[in-house]
């Protein structure tokens, strides 16, 4: 995954947000950063998806931003992103976890 | 900052995650690793400090989990934290966002 050069643009809240933090463990070979890749291409096209930031670097955080919890529940039984549920648990993730969110405030700045 | 090993470890929902993302501009002689690591020390003594994950690359992410939103309200007013936060908007970010949210929802990972 190349890095990310700017923040997700979300609506007001209130909206979703799902918390995920992992710890990964890779082998030379893996198809784990194309896997990623198009995991994050997928979710992007699922209803409901507002945005997503993610940053690696000694643990892996990918917060994803969503309109409501059918959204959240209805990508997680996407049957793509199934797979790739299974095939971290089998092979790629030492440990994770995945926080679900509501999202109740937001408040930011840009230099001018 | 360097880089982190484990994930934070939370109890059960409900509590807060304060989700802060940015992209920071930093330039050689800048306090800024070294303010980020005491506020990262301060913020672990606060009442009601649960945890932290962080990952920097390209972006940075700090999720932080809290008890309460009494927690994060009296973390945001303390008083070296409000120096940090200014010399942030003054000088090392271009652009941040912060997102209070209520975890509903965790569940997680761990090879066995």
């Amino acid at each position: 995954m190349l890095p990310m050069t700017d923040l997700a643009r979300t609506p007001e809240p209130p909206y979703y947000a799902v918390i995920f933090t992992a710890i990964h463990n890779v082998s030379p070979g893996d198809r784990y950063a194309e896997t990623a890749a198009r995991i994050l291409a997928l979710a992007a096209e699922q209803p409901g998806f507002l945005g997503v930031d993610m940053a690696n670097e000694g643990i892996d955080i990918t917060v994803s931003y969503w309109a409501d919890e059918a959204s959240i529940a209805a990508w997680k039984r996407n049957a793509e992103h199934a797979v790739a549920q299974h095939e971290g648990k089998a092979r790629w993730y030492d440990t994770y976890e995945i926080r679900i969110a509501r999202v109740e405030r937001a408040y930011g700045f840009t230099r001018s």
